[in-house]
């Protein structure tokens, strides 16, 4: 039994969550989550996070029915970040989109070379690359 | 061209950036960016945070060697947190794990049950499996 208070939250008392696709391995999205936020994953696996705009737990997919049930959660190096696997229903982005990272403007979206290892195409994007 | 102040930054100024492997799928770690770590990412490839606990940039693999090279760098949909697509050179933890989420204890590492759509196992973990 790990204690929960033994991962580092920031001053909010909070800790960056990366939900990925236990299946295709995506990134879904970013959230955060509290200690019972987390408490409340654990025990029900399903995503809850807390919602810093609205002040509130938000199960993810309570109301749009694109639940995330988690098969594992990891925490990094330093306590200070967590990482869950999970098998998403429908679109993971409140847009429809499949993910949180899919249909917005890359900031970066081409190899400018393909580097001293001659390495492969990066994955490939359907939208214009747009460079800083 | 995307103005880099476009993007939605926290009370430090800093933004989290999630580094994912090009090739494995890997989430290798989660660090922090200011609009001046992106800007350097952007400009040389070389993924370029920002230390909390040393209050300095940090070219990833500077002194390890073990740089991230990267490929893409996406935002969400809130323009509050970014993923970078890096083709990673050695370990990507400082500990010499391959990821920053390989080898700290699980704080939940199996399936209670396979879910109503009897699926398949979440990935295996050589760990003993820690449940809260």
């Amino acid at each position: 039994m790990i204690d929960l208070t033994e991962l580092t939250y920031d001053e909010r008392g909070l800790i960056p969550a990366i939900a990925q696709d236990r299946v295709s391995g995506k990134v879904l999205m970013l959230a955060w989550m509290d200690t019972e936020a987390l408490r409340r994953t654990l025990a029900t696996r399903r995503a809850t996070y807390w919602s810093r705009s609205r002040q509130e737990y938000w199960v993810k997919g309570e109301s749009s029915g694109h639940t995330q049930h988690v098969s594992q959660v990891r925490r990094d190096c330093d306590s200070d970040a967590i990482l869950l696997t999970v098998d998403q229903v429908g679109p993971a982005c409140h847009t429809g989109a499949p993910t949180c990272f899919d249909v917005y403007r890359p900031l970066l979206a081409q190899e400018a070379d393909a580097g001293p290892t001659g390495s492969t195409k990066p994955i490939e994007e359907s939208h214009a690359a747009v460079s800083a």
